[in-house]
């Protein structure tokens, strides 16, 4: 196996109330609320949803200040830390770290001015809660955005340089940083520019605006997979236009692709050829489903085929290889038993079982 | 934006039919055939359904010669070249050389010693096409495999060398070659390995046995991403449990994504937050939808709210920013009308063709 992928040690680590994030914990999965900000009953069902799917930090936004008092209900009554989104209002910012934020995420180029800005950093501070310094290619700030001696990736790293270095001359040094693009290059670009000249500072990595489930996970898993194999990546939140329940699928997923952390069950799954005599898809999606709940690091595998399936899948710690209308349950490549092709999901999540 | 991906160009380029693959020409997408092997209607129908979706190159697996009367049907009528995929016999690999073959895919390690690969090697040779030799972590040598010195992408990388430098010695070059794992830092290793050792072989790059279509497009779009970022990666096959239609969307999803190729509009479309007042996630999927046949390299924006949309959108050439009821149409940024909830997908498909 090739060198273990392992968690960015170089980065400072800070803390989301009791979520280690940078200085070499594992990266954070986090996702965002979108429930009706002033609904406490439909946010909290959608943080329970979200934690029993994997999410350890959520994200809220606050529109607008009236939205207050439904955060801090939400915030008192979540079980996994709320992280306030607050864009323009610096005043809104600073109560919602008052009133129960784990964490501010503000783009300090549009919360009002330095001014305000070093008013919200107070909060924070007082508060005890780190702040993510949001930049992304669509609310750069003007004089950057005017600069022709620069591009985009170079104008997000430089903004981002600019907010952390002031924060950091402000004494306020729980910090962490995006630089997100909905262009997966220019974000790749940004993220490896200011981790190069920050590599301090704990990265929440992302790409904006990816599209739909089918869309965002490619334009996701691509870009962040690229950062998260070079070491960039304190903690992420794949962005998909969907239920946000399968953000946190996908960066679990991701995660477990690149083995640097495992939830559920892997499932390897051939992609059917004429050798296939089953409805493999179906198959391969019946055991998918059930392994959401099954807590276990093991590599699972639904092969079409009895003469290619168990020798490839001979990394799997269980699995089954179909032939006509029955199925062989194998075990790290060595076939062990065999059943009708109705009770091979019933077969395979019994050997798994048996594998804890 | 950051230097555009170039396709590799130290490859040597071969042909498949009409099809350049290597020496700089841009990243092919192949799928796989996955109907019954005897069926010519069905393979040609799905051959065409490929085609539609962008597919460039077929495979079809021939498991055993009684298919190759069907084979050969297809081959003569089919609109695209197909790669014939034979394992353990040599002499229908010979046979699908003769009967029609744009190029075979065979693993010289199961073809039945090195006499029958030469066969083969002469068979490809006089009807002019090439040869993938296809390595995979599941049908290693098994001398290799016995190796305890090297770790697994280290045997995968050795094993294409060793055949590689053995069809070059028969004075074949018109190889390509694929070393595929399921797991990814596994399969990304021995792909960079073979890479650099033999720099000028044409890669099929891939992930086998990816899964799902969830799981399938997070392995493959991470690993082929890092690979792809590399330069690494001639041709590419996405393997997904699901209609193959669904891989080569994907391998142009992950082509457009990483800037390397364009065929269809790109979307950028936000999450949904506390701020959205539409059903986002429907609208974006009917947009998406719309936009699979128009060949376009636009950007197209679904934006839930006009506060962000229009701003973060602004690379979008054009876009819609949704309001309560309604939503503004936007170019580059610039808000241009205004129009009923119900007319958005006309009003951006009418906006998209005025593009071109």
């Amino acid at each position: 196996m090739p060198k273990k992928l392992r968690p960015n040690e170089r980065t400072h680590r800070v803390y989301v109330e009791g979520v280690a994030m940078g200085g070499g914990a594992p990266c954070v999965v986090q996702s965002m609320l979108n429930r009706p900000p002033d609904d406490v009953e439909a946010n909290l069902a959608q943080i329970r949803e979200l934690e029993q799917a994997g999410c350890e930090v959520v994200r809220m936004a606050i529109p607008r200040r009236r939205y207050l008092d439904c955060f801090e209900e939400v915030c008192k009554k979540s079980p996994l830390p709320v992280v306030a989104d607050i864009h323009f209002d610096a005043e809104c910012a600073i109560q919602a770290a008052r009133r129960g934020a784990s964490k501010l995420r503000i783009n300090p180029g549009n919360i009002g001015g330095l001014e305000k800005c070093n008013a919200v950093i107070d909060a924070a501070r007082a508060a005890k809660i780190p702040i993510r310094i949001g930049v992304n290619a669509g609310s750069l700030d003007q004089k950057l955005k005017d600069r022709t001696d620069l591009k985009l990736p170079e104008k997000l790293a430089q903004s981002a340089e600019d907010y952390t270095k002031y924060f950091y001359d402000h004494d306020f040094e729980d910090v962490v940083v995006s630089v997100k693009a909905s262009d997966v290059p220019c974000a790749v670009a940004a993220y490896r520019l200011f981790s190069k000249r920050m590599p301090m500072v704990p990265l929440h990595i992302g790409i904006t605006e990816a599209g739909t489930l089918f869309q965002g996970l490619v334009k996701s898993a691509s870009g962040l997979g690229i950062l998260l194999s070079e070491g960039i990546g304190d903690t992420m939140r794949i962005s998909l236009t969907c239920d946000p329940v399968e953000e946190v699928r996908a960066e679990w997923t991701l995660l477990s692709a690149l083995d640097l952390r495992r939830r559920t069950p892997e499932i390897i799954s051939c992609p059917t050829c004429g050798r296939c005599q089953v409805n493999l898809i179906d198959l391969a999606q019946k055991v998918e489903s059930k392994l959401q709940n099954v807590h276990s690091s093991a590599k699972v595998a639904v092969m079409g085929c009895v003469v290619n399936g168990p020798g490839e899948a001979q990394d799997a710690d269980v699995g089954v290889a179909c032939g006509d209308g029955c199925g062989m349950i194998f075990r790290h490549g060595k076939i062990i038993r065999k059943v009708d092709e109705d009770d091979i999901v019933d077969a395979l999540m019994q050997e798994i079982g048996k594998l804890k």
